[in-house]
């Protein structure tokens, strides 16, 4: 997607030679254009499928879910990240995030994801697939079914696409970092 | 606004006739489509002031500050919730949450709220306004100004928007809750 990656070479910061920041466009602060570009990009990518629900997780999964949800016409879900209080009523799973090196519980009330219903899981990066792993384990507690990942940056050059495919799963990125030179991304 | 009062008539969710949960169309399930009203609302009411940066707080003020920053043709901001960890580079406030009875941190990246910007403030719900408070004071520090205030939902029988109204402070809530009767929403 020519108007990310453009926004990438050009506002992403290269730290370490190993990390992209992109807090000034996709979030921390969001580029509320880019958003929809973004929305309306996915729902070209996933035109032929039907979906009943968008789903991702707190907090930099919003702003994109929001309008891809807008383009599908159906609700966006935000998982919270927060220790199950009311274990009747929600579905929990955990997230191991691998750049913090540490284990997450995350939330989904149960009246918001239903047996038989198609969900496109939507999120800012994939890197390990820990987060969309994470998101997978609740839409099968549901009996619900994933139609797709859309992805907005992913890092080309770790394991996650691989293992989410492997597993069938129909993954889109609308950007694929495929390594760090000399401090400049690799796109 | 026509189309949220019916929203929190017909889903909302009184709680031992004190607290309305709006979880299944604002902050856990979203609607969509809501979002976009809202954003198209507050450009309306907001029209006459020169805006540079739209700024919520995480999470549930990102989908609706996403539109209503679209609509200006602005960046959205949100502050985060966490302790500061670098303290040169953010600005940090605290918000005490007198639903949760707790104070928390909310930082922001000094790159991102700039001395002389003019910043509309963002957030879901208005209650005793701690957290417009917390945000004002990161206004503050940057040496930016605040030209509104934005509420989806306020509770008109505490006391946030009086507060913010007597600091000077313009505050356009879209709904106004005047308080509960029977189990039910009174607007």
């Amino acid at each position: 997607m020519k108007i990310l990656e453009e926004l990438i070479i050009q506002n992403g910061k290269v730290i370490d030679n190993s990390i992209l920041k992109v807090d000034s466009f996709l979030n921390h602060q969001i580029d509320a254009n880019l958003m929809f570009e973004i929305g309306k990009e996915f729902k070209e990518r996933f035109k032929d499928k039907k979906i009943d629900k968008i789903l991702t997780i707190e907090a930099s999964g919003i702003a994109m879910g929001v309008t891809v949800a807008y383009f599908f016409g159906v609700p966006l879900v935000f998982a919270k990240k927060k220790k199950p209080v009311t274990a009747n009523s929600v579905y929990t799973s955990k997230v191991f995030s691998f750049t913090k090196k540490k284990e997450y519980d995350i939330i989904v009330s149960k009246d918001f994801i239903k047996a038989g219903e198609k969900v496109l899981i939507v999120d800012d990066f994939l890197a390990m697939g820990g987060a969309v792993i994470g998101l997978e384990s609740i839409v099968k507690q549901a009996g619900a079914e994933i139609v797709g990942v859309g992805i907005v940056i992913e890092k080309g050059f770790q394991e996650g696409a691989k293992l989410l495919r492997e597993k069938g799963l129909h993954v889109e990125s609308l950007a694929i970092i495929k390594g760090f030179e000399n401090g400049k991304v690799i796109l």
